[in-house]
C-alpha cells in the first residue's frame, strides 16, 4: 500500500518536490502559510490541510522544507506543528538548513512522540528540485532512511547517508562553506584579471581547461559577465549560513579564518544592497574597490 | 624545414617538455645548470650547450622553464644569458611564472635584439608535460604565436591566447589564486566536517555530488585523506606565489582581502614546516588547530 | 535615610564591588550561588538570602554582576529569580557584559514590576574593583542613574552615562573591541620585531616614547615579557565577547573585517590551550609560528 | 670645534629638522631637489649646495630625510649622490623609513667610503620636527650614536638605541603596525558603536576613561568626530609601510593574520579616494558600508 505523505512549505524548492510526489502517485496533504499556493499544487492530485498538525496527522512521512530556525520553531514545534500531529512510527524528514541546536531540538520533540527524525538538507538548484536531481545529505538511522527510498526518490538522484540524526546539517555547512568559498575565489580572480587588462572570458578558459574546471564555475562566472544576478540562492541566505558555519567552528573550536574573511566580504556585499540578488554579485564589492566590471566582451 | 630550438631549464615540469620537443623530431639544443640532466636528455636526440646564450644561438624559438624572477636575471638576462644569444626574428617564449615586472624587463631586452617575446606561464602537472598536455597561457602577438603552434603543440593540448605580451603572466596570478583558495576551502570545510562528526569520505562525496564538482577536489581530497603530501607544487612555491599577486593587487590598486588571508595561512603551513610538502598540506595547520585528522575511515 | 541595597554576584569583581558597598554604610542583603562566599562578605555587616528573590526583596537598588547570559536567565530572569522579588519603584543595575538581547529581556521583565532597569557595564582590572576605581558604562534614564549616584560611587571613580537602555551593553562590546585588537597588535608587533633582531624592552620602548602610548601596553606588554598570563580576562570571555561583536555587527549590518579575524586568532589561542588564561597569552600563538619568544633580555 | 652637518631632503619633516639644526648654531649645508625650499630655509643661516654630494663634502655628519627607497637609490646611492661626497671617518644618519633591503645596501655603500651609518626613522609629527621633539629609532654604533648626540638632540627629545645598523629600520615597522591598528581597532569600535545609536563622544569617553587611554585616541577620535582628514600621514604612505611590514613578515618566515587584513582595508580606502588624505580617513570605508557617520553630535 502506498504511504500517506504530509509535506509542508511551498517555497522555491518545496514546489518542485511535492510536485514530484504527488506526480509519483503519494497520497499528499499539503500545508503552506500561504494557503492560495497549497491550493493550487492541490489540482495536480493532493489534499490541503488547514494546518501543519493536520497536514502530518496520519502520515507515515512528514517532508518539512522551511526557511530558517525561527520557521522550525513555529511550524514543526509550535501549536498547531507537524509534531503535533505525527503518528506513532512516523518518520519526519526536515529539508530545511539549519544549525545544529534546532536539528537538535526537532530530534528531541520527534522522538518524544514516538516518531523518527531525519535531517535531510538538500543540495540542488529550483531546477534540480523540479527535475527531480536534488541530492539529499541524509542524517539518521539507515534502516529508516532506507524504508523511506521510494519517497525520497521521487524528488532526488542521490541520497548521501551523512550519518546520525545531525550528520545531514553538519554536511550541508561543510557543503555552503565550499560554495561561498569558491564564488569569492572567482570574483578576486577575476577582478584581477580584469584589472590587469585580461579579458574575463578568457580567465575562465584558462580555469574550464584544467584539472581545477568545475561546472559551477562556468554556470556562476558566465552569470556574472553577463551580468545577470537573478537569485538561486541569495546573499542574504549565504550570510545567514556563514554565520551558522561560524558558529559550529565556535562550539566545536575550529578556527576558521579564511571563512570568518568571506563572510564579512558578503557583509560588504549586503551593505552594498544586494541583499536579495544572487550571491555572486558579491563580485560587485570587489568591482567597485577596483573600478572595473567582469563583463563580457 | 624543421625549426632549430633552443630549451633551457630541464627541472620537474621542464624535462618532459623537452623529451616531447625531441621525439617530435626538431632538432634541440638544451642547456641546464646541472650539465648532467642535458646530457641525459641529450641521447633522446638533442645537442647540449655550454651556456644558456650557446643555446639561443642560430635557433628559431628559445624556450625557458625556469623557477623565478632571479633566475630569469642570471639565465635570460645575464652575462652568457639567452638575449644574448638570440637572433634577430627569433621568438623567446618563457614559461616561468613570474610577476609582471619581470616579464616587462624581458620583453625589453628581447625586443632590444629585434626578437619577439611571448610570456606563457602552464598549468598542468608533471604528467601533464610529459604526456603533452599542459595548457599554456601566451601572452603576444597572436600571429607569432600562431606560428610556433607546431612547436608548442608537441608538449600541449590548449594555447590559450592572453593578450598581449605579460597577460599569460597575469592570467597565471588569476588562476593560481584560484588553486590557492580551491585546497583552502576544502580544508577548512573538511576540517570543520570532521570535527562535527562527520566522515570525510562523505564530505567529498557531497562536494562530489553537485554542482560544484571538480577533479581537482577529487585528486586533492583523495591525497589529504590518504594523507599523502607528495609534492606536485610545493606550499614554498605557492606562498611566492601568493606574494605575487598581492605585489600586483599593490600595483593595480584591488584590494584582495581573502587572498591576504590565504596568503597568511600558508604562512602559517610554512611555519609548521611544510615548506617542501605539496601546498595541499596546509590542511594540516587547521588539523592541528582543532585537534582533528582528516583521514580515511 | 540609607538606601537598601541587593547585591548578587560575589566573583572577582563582585566581591570588591560589594565590600565597598558594605564599607560606605549600606544596609546589603548578599546573594551567591556559593553561599560560603556571602558568607564570609557578611562578617563585613551584611545579611545573606537564600535566593536572588529574597535578596531583592525590600531593596531600593539591586545590583547584578554575573557570568554571561544563561547566568541573567536564571538568576535574573528565572524561577526565585531577582525579577520575582523586584519592589515597584526598585532600581536595577544589571553590571554584567552580555549581549543586546539578553538587556532587552531583562528590560521588559523589570519594567513589567514596576522597576526601572539600568544595564551597566564596566571596566577596570579587579584592582578596581577593590579600590572604588572602576568605570561605569550605565544605560539607562539619566535621572534614575543620578538617584542612585550614591550607590554607584562606592565602587566607581566614573559613571559614563551611555545613553538610554542597552547603550551601556552596546558601548562596552565597542569598549572590548579596542581591547581586543589593542593586545593582537602589540603581539603582531613584537613577534614581527623580536623576529627580526630587537630586544622586546626596545619595542615597548618606542611605543611608549610616542603618542601612541598607553598605560594598557605597558601593563600588557610587561606582562607579555615577564611571561606571566595570569588571568585578568581570560582567552575564553575574550572569544565570548568578540562573538557578540560580531552578531552585533550581523544584527546591525555593519561588516567588520578585522575584528573578524582578530576573533579567530582567539580560537587559534583556544586551540593553543590557553583558554583560562589572560587573553594576552595570544602572543604565543604567533610566537610559536615564528619560532621566537617575546621575553625580556 | 663645531660639527659640519649635511643635510639633505626638505620635506614637511625635514624642514622642521633642519631649522632646529641652524639654530642650533651648526655650520649646515643643505639640499634640496626643490631649490627654492633650500634657499628659504639658508636665509636663518646656511649654505645650499647644488648636488647631494656637495652637500656631504667635508661635511661630519650628513642627515637625509626622503620620500622612500626609490629616493634613497638617487640621492644617496646615485650619481652626485651623498655617498660620493662622504669623507672618510663622517655618519651618515638616514631617517627615512625604508624597507630592510635598502637599509643594507646603504651600510655598504657608505662602508666602502671609510663612513660609518645610522639607520634612524622618526615616530612624531610635523610639530615634532618643528619643535625638536621627534624620537628617533637608531640602528647602529653605540658610541657613533653617542658621538653625535649634541646634533640629534636639536631635534629629538628622545634617541632609542634600537640595535646594530638595520634595526632602526626594523623598529619603524614594528612601530607603524602598532599605529595602523590603532586607527582600524577605533574605526571598527566607533563605527559599530554609532550604528548601535551611541554618540561617538561617548565612546572616545569611555576609551579615555579606562587603562586602555591613549593620546593617540584622543587626537584621531577627535579629528574623525571632526571629518578633519587633513594629512599628517597618508593614506598611500600607510598603505606603503604596510606593504614592507608584510615584506619583512615573509622574509623572517613571521605569519601576520591581522596585518594582512588591516593592509587591505587601505587598500579599500585608497580605492576609495582616500590616498593623499590622512590615514585615519580609513573609518570612511566602514562608515560607508554601515551607512553611519562617525560624526560630533
Amino acid at each position: 500500500m502506498s504511504k500517506k505523505i504530509g509535506f509542508i512549505g511551498l517555497g522555491i524548492m518545496g514546489q518542485g518536490m511535492a510536485t514530484n510526489l504527488i506526480r509519483a502517485g503519494f497520497d499528499v496533504t499539503l500545508y503552506n502559510r500561504t494557503m492560495s499556493r497549497a491550493e493550487e499544487l492541490a489540482a495536480e492530485g493532493a489534499s490541503v490541510a488547514n494546518t501543519p498538525a493536520e497536514a502530518a496527522q496520519g502520515a507515515d512521512v512528514v517532508i518539512t522544507m522551511l526557511a530558517d530556525p525561527p520557521a522550525i520553531h513555529e511550524v514543526i514545534l509550535g501549536p498547531d506543528g507537524v509534531v503535533e500531529g505525527l503518528k506513532q512510527g512516523a518518520v519526519l524528514v526536515d529539508c530545511t538548513t539549519v544549525d545544529p541546536a534546532t536539528t537538535a531540538e526537532t530530534l528531541k520533540a520527534v522522538t518524544a512522540k514516538g516518531a523518527a527524525f531525519v535531517d535531510s538538507p538538500v543540495t540542488g538548484s529550483k531546477e534540480g528540485a523540479t527535475n527531480g536531481e536534488l541530492v539529499l545529505l541524509a542524517g539518521g538511522d539507515a534502516a529508516i532512511i532506507d524504508g523511506i527510498r521510494d519517497v525520497l526518490c521521487t524528488f532526488s538522484k542521490k541520497i548521501i547517508h551523512a550519518g546520525p540524526v545531525g550528520s545531514g546539517t553538519a554536511l550541508k555547512l561543510s557543503f555552503n562553506l565550499m560554495v561561498s568559498h569558491m564564488i569569492v575565489a572567482l570574483s578576486e580572480s577575476m577582478v584581477l584579471g580584469v584589472s590587469a587588462g585580461l579579458k574575463p572570458e578568457v580567465i575562465l578558459e584558462a580555469i574550464m581547461a584544467g584539472t581545477i574546471q568545475s561546472p559551477y564555475y562556468e554556470w556562476k562566472g558566465g552569470a556574472i559577465m553577463d551580468r545577470d544576478f537573478t537569485t538561486n540562492f541569495s546573499t542574504k541566505l549565504m550570510h545567514k549560513d556563514l554565520t551558522m558555519m561560524m558558529s559550529a567552528g565556535y562550539d566545536l573550536n575550529v578556527p576558521l579564518p579564511i571563512t570568518a574573511a568571506v563572510k564579512e566580504l558578503f557583509a560588504m556585499s549586503k551593505a552594498q544592497g544586494n541583499n536579495d540578488e544572487d550571491f555572486c554579485s558579491v563580485v560587485k564589492v570587489l568591482e567597485d574597490m577596483a573600478n572595473v566590471e567582469v563583463k563580457k566582451t
